[in-house]
C-alpha cells in the first residue's frame, strides 16, 4: 500500500479522489500497490463529505509522516505551493501536480532537487490536462531533436473562439456567454490576455530543448482584440483563427510567442474546437505528431494526476529522469520570428493597396462579404522586425494577425 | 555504453542506423549511455556501404555475445523473428521491435517471458509507426478504465480513401497509382483488405484491456469494395470513409471489428487524411484523446524503435510492467455489435423506399447528385444480427457501410 496526500480539495483535488474510487481496484494492477489517500490538505472542513474524516488544517501533520510517500499538489498558484513542495521533496516524498505557474517558475529546480532525494516531481496534468505530453515528450520522442511545438493549450479562448466562428458572434458576446456558463472566470484575464497558454509553452519549450525557457522572456498577445469582422476575413480565406503558443528552433535559436493565428484545414490543430485542446510537435525523424484531448476539466485534469501517482508509486527510490537544466535558454528576440502577415486597413481601398504595394511588394489581396471601407491583405514571409518596420509607414492599421500557411 | 544489434537491415533497419547516426548525441544524453550498434543481421552483404564492416550472417554470434544489451528487430513476419526474439530475452537482452505480426500473435508470452528475466520486450513502433501509443497506453492512462479504441491505423488504405474522395477517382485507379508512388505494395492485400489494421487493433486491445485479443477473432473488413459512388454519397452527408479498426467495451463484453466506416467531422478522426494515422481513445476518466502522426515509414518508424532503445537502455536490469495477460479475452460477437448502416439498393426507388420503410421503419434517405436507378437509406441504430435479418429480406443490396455518428 502507498500513502498519499492531497493538498487542496478543490476541483482537480476532488477528482483526484474521485478517480482513485472510481477506478481503484485496476489502479492498484497496474500500480503494483494499491493506493491510499491519507490526508487532504484544506482550509475549509467538509462536514457530511466522507473525505472530512481526512481533512487536515496543518500541512506539517503531512510533511512529517513518514507513511506518506507522495504528495499530490491541486492547489495552484506559486505560494504556498513551492515551499510545500520542496518541503516534500527535501522530506523524500514524490510530488504529482497540476499547478502551471510553479512548474513553469520553480520546475528546473523541483526536478534537480527530485533528482539529488531520488525521488520524482511529475507534472502531467499542467499541460493538456488529461493529454499525455510531458511524458510523451519525456520518454517517447527521446530518439528526436525537437524542431516546433505549437499548441492550443487553453479551452476557454478555444472554445470562444469556436463559438465567435460557428456563430458569427462577438468577443465580448462568446465571452459573458462563457462565463455563465462556468467555462471562463469572472476574470477571464489569464486565460483571454494568453498569459495561461504563455506559462504552458514555457513549460513545454523547457522540455523540448533541455534548457529552462522562462515565461517572462515570451512574446504574448491574448484574443481580446479579435473581432467578428477577423472571423469573417479568416472564413474567406478557408482558415481558422486558433490562439496558439509556438516555439521553433531555427538553425541555432529558439523563438517562442503566444498569439492569435490564422490556419488552414491542413494543419492539424485546425480541427481543434470547443475547449479541446491539441498539442502539434515536429521532430527531426518522427516528423509530425499530434495529441489532442481534455485540456481541462475535473476528471481528465484527475486522470493525469493520477497517471503521475501510479508512476511515482512504481519509481518509489528511482529518479525517472527528465531533462530540463536550470540553464538559462536565450530565446531569439521577437524580431526576428519570421511569418506572413494578415493585415486589415481602414480608408479608401485604391490609395491603401497602392500603399500596401508600395511597402510590402507582393500582397494577396483578401475580399470579405459585406465589409466596407477596408483593405486587407497578407503579406510575403518577413522577420517582425521587417513588418513592424513596413507597418510603422501605414495609417490606419485596424488589425494584424499572423498567418501560419 | 550499451551496445546493440540490428536485425534486418530493409527499409526501418537503415532508418533505426541512421537515426542514431543524426541524432546520436541527444540520444546518449537522454539515455544516459552512448547507444552503440555491434552488429547488423542481414543475408545480404552492403558493400561499399559503412554498414558492411558490422554485418553478420549468422545469428549466434549476436546471441551468444554477452555484450549485447538490447536486440532490434525490424526483419518482420512471425519466423525468424520469434525464435530469434524468444532466444534474446531467455539470454537476459531486451527486444526492441516494429513486427507487428510477431506482437499481435506472441506479445503476451514474450512480455511473461521479459518479466521473468528482468528484461524488457518493447514494441512501441508495432502501431501507428512513430506516433507513441503503446506507451501512453501502458504508463499515462493508467487512471482509466478504457472502453474504446478506434484508430485509422493503415497508411495504404487511408491515401486511397483520401485520393478517391479527393479526385473522385475509382479504386482501382487510385490503387495502381499508389502501387507506382510505393505507397502500396505490388501485393495489396494485407493492407487493402484490413489484415494489417486487423493485426494493430488487436494489439491495441490487448493492453487496452490487458488480455489476450487474438487477431483471428475479430471481424475484418477492407476497403476493395468502397465505389467511387459510395465516396459521393458520404461527400452528401458531409462525411467521409476512413478504414477503422476498433474495440468497445460495453458492459462487460468487448467487440473489435475492422471494417470501412462513415465519420463525420465532429470525430477527431475524420481530419486524420493521407498516409497519416489517428488513434482514438475514450477512457472512464479522461474522456477522448487522439494521438496523430506518420504511421509508417522509414524515419518516423526507426524513430519510435529507438526511443524503445533508450527505454531499454534506461531500464537494464528492470521489467517495465506492462500488463497483457495469455489469458484469451473471448469477444462479443459481432452479432451483438451495433451500429447505423447506410444501405445502397438496386432498381425502382419508390418500390424500395417502401420496402426498407416496411422493413427497418424509420430510415433516413441519402441522395446524391447524379445517381439513378437506386436508393440509399442510413437505418437507426440496430445489433448487426438485427440487420442481417432485416437486409437477408432486402433483394439487390448494393453496398452497406456501418456509420459511425
Amino acid at each position: 500500500m502507498v500513502n498519499i496526500a492531497v493538498l487542496g480539495y478543490g476541483t482537480v483535488g476532488a477528482g483526484v479522489v474521485e478517480v482513485l474510487n472510481v477506478n481503484g481496484e485496476s489502479i492498484s494492477k497496474r500500480c503494483g500497490h494499491e493506493i491510499c489517500v491519507k490526508y487532504v490538505l484544506d482550509l475549509r472542513d467538509f462536514p457530511g463529505d466522507p473525505i472530512q474524516e481526512k481533512i487536515v488544517h496543518d500541512y506539517n501533520i503531512i510533511v512529517h509522516d513518514p507513511e506518506i510517500r507522495i504528495i499530490v499538489e491541486v492547489m495552484g498558484g506559486v505560494e504556498p505551493a513551492y515551499s510545500f513542495v520542496k518541503e516534500a521533496i527535501l522530506k523524500g516524498k514524490s510530488v504529482c501536480t497540476s499547478n502551471k505557474e510553479l512548474v513553469a517558475k520553480h520546475g528546473a529546480e523541483l526536478l534537480e532537487l527530485s533528482k539529488q532525494k531520488k525521488v520524482n516531481f511529475l507534472f502531467e496534468a499542467s499541460v493538456g490536462g488529461g493529454i499525455p505530453i510531458i511524458r510523451p515528450l519525456n520518454q517517447s520522442l527521446t530518439a528526436d531533436e525537437i524542431e516546433e511545438i505549437t499548441g492550443i493549450l487553453n479551452g476557454t479562448t478555444n472554445y470562444i473562439l469556436t463559438k465567435m466562428s460557428n456563430e458569427g458572434l462577438d468577443f465580448d458576446t462568446v465571452l459573458k456567454e462563457a462565463q455563465q456558463k462556468g467555462y471562463a472566470e469572472r476574470n477571464p484575464e489569464a486565460d483571454v490576455e494568453g498569459y495561461d497558454t504563455c506559462r504552458k509553452i514555457a513549460i513545454l519549450s523547457s522540455l523540448a530543448f533541455g534548457m529552462q525557457v522562462d515565461f517572462e522572456d515570451i512574446y504574448t498577445e491574448g484574443i481580446s482584440k479579435i473581432t467578428d469582422t477577423d472571423i469573417k476575413y479568416a472564413k474567406a480565406l478557408g482558415a481558422s483563427i486558433k490562439l496558439l503558443g509556438t516555439s521553433r528552433k531555427e538553425s541555432d535559436h529558439v523563438y517562442a510567442m503566444v498569439a492569435p493565428m490564422l490556419i488552414k484545414p491542413t494543419h492539424p490543430l485546425y480541427s481543434v474546437n470547443d475547449v479541446f485542446n491539441g498539442i502539434f510537435v515536429r521532430g527531426n525523424v518522427i516528423g509530425d505528431v499530434m495529441f489532442y484531448g481534455s485540456g481541462a476539466g475535473k476528471l481528465p485534469t484527475a486522470s493525469a494526476v493520477v497517471a503521475d501517482v501510479v508512476d511515482a508509486a512504481k519509481h518509489i527510490g528511482t529518479n525517472i529522469m527528465t531533462l530540463w537544466s536550470s540553464k538559462k535558454l536565450e530565446l531569439s528576440g521577437m524580431k526576428n520570428a519570421r511569418h506572413k502577415y494578415f493585415v486589415r486597413v481602414a480608408g479608401n481601398t485604391d490609395e491603401i493597396k497602392e500603399q500596401a504595394a508600395l511597402l510590402f511588394g507582393q500582397v494577396e489581396e483578401v475580399k470579405a462579404p459585406d465589409i466596407v471601407n477596408e483593405y486587407a491583405f497578407i503579406t510575403t514571409h518577413m522577420s517582425e522586425e521587417t513588418y513592424q518596420e513596413k507597418a510603422s509607414n501605414m495609417d490606419h492599421i485596424v488589425s494584424m494577425i499572423r498567418v501560419m500557411f
